[in-house]
């Protein structure tokens, strides 16, 4: 199987657990917009689900493809959420996840689901958190330069997204600073220090939040559970 | 001298520490814009320095006022901030602001400041932060009913911050929650709690930002230092 076919494959592990009635959270990214195409289908043949998508990307596929979207303000809890990741680290399951730019809202939904799964293929897979992928880190538009100041003075390495020129701008209005950071040792302690200064809004690191991810590899879907 | 005159005295002292050249920090609230109005005085007086606003409210008075202002882009160090706050721990001099509804932007400008000074009367000097006064935590728009949740499961009792019907926007596009918290006994370990929880954006808790209060009381202006 070629490279998308296993992505799709992966999702389609993932779609399978949908079942009538649940309020899904819906990811972003190129393997969790798949999982929309593949639910999209199961709707169209009669299963009856409303999500909430994690990008203003997600719920325009959702609204095209004729998946019904709710809103927080309707249902608080989310049964099931599925969205894919940058990183996954083997063991822990803790992930990076953002650089699709939609961390917060995905943090979010992460938070408030049931159950988290996670959709990814297998370059994703990593010992260790960091090192070649930078880490996302969500910091509020005003005053941005003096936020990128002292994410550089605290040794972190950002350099802020940039898109058309001008800095990118996520759907909460917020700016990302992605942090060239080393292996991450303690992601507890990375995540806690990242939230302690003034202007960081989110950070990257998704911590505890899933116990299943599904990975499309060169030979098939492999699940990990921890 | 009545209440108006006293604070009217001490902001007096607050803006007595500006020099030519300055980047100023301006804050919000009633006390902070009387500090405004003096540095106008000043300005008009041939007084050369630049402001960056903690709100919207404050940077439309500063214009009026002809208070030149500058942005974080242009200026990433702030020389002096001048603000006032909802409670100040004797001692500490550990802070709780955002009842004004600013205070992640409060938040980032104290931290760019060499110095915060702060301003308030009496009343706000307090034994232990918490009590009486609920603690402004700023929480993104999206997904606020289910933040709210989680504030609540974590024993904080936040109040979703209404204006006109419709939820509190700040300047930030974020909500705020005013969270009834006993006595804070560990300021810092809130603080980081708090940051925790996914869809907390600020706190309202000012922790070893400021070591210079003005107390504006009935027996005069007191200064306060740690």
């Amino acid at each position: 199987m070629d490279r998308d076919a296993l992505k799709r494959a992966a999702a389609e592990r993932a779609v399978a657990l949908v079942e009538d009635g649940m309020v899904l959270g819906l990811g972003s990214g190129s393997t969790a917009e798949t999982a929309v195409d593949l639910l999209a289908l199961r709707v169209a043949a009669g299963l009856d689900v409303v999500g909430i998508p994690t990008s203003e990307r997600t719920r325009v596929l959702a609204l095209r493809l004729g998946v019904p979207l709710t809103g927080f303000e309707a249902h608080a809890r989310i049964d099931l959420a599925i969205d894919g990741a940058d990183q996954v680290e083997r063991g822990t399951l803790n992930l990076v996840k953002g650089l699709g730019g939609a961390l917060m809202r995905e943090k979010i939904i992460a938070a408030s689901a049931q159950r988290l799964v996670i959709v990814v293929d297998d370059s994703k897979l990593v010992a260790k958190l960091g090192g070649q992928t930078a880490l996302p880190v969500e910091i509020a538009a005003f005053g941005w330069p003096s936020t990128i100041d002292r994410l550089r003075a605290a040794g972190h390495r950002p350099v802020l997204r940039m898109a058309g020129g001008i800095p990118f701008t996520t759907d909460g209005g917020n700016h990302i600073a992605d942090c060239a950071i080393d292996t991450i040792a303690d992601a507890k302690k990375l995540d806690a220090a990242l939230h302690g200064l003034p202007g960081v809004v989110e950070t990257g690191l998704f911590i505890g939040m899933t116990s299943f991810v599904i990975v499309a590899g060169e030979n098939g879907v492999e699940e990990l559970t921890s």
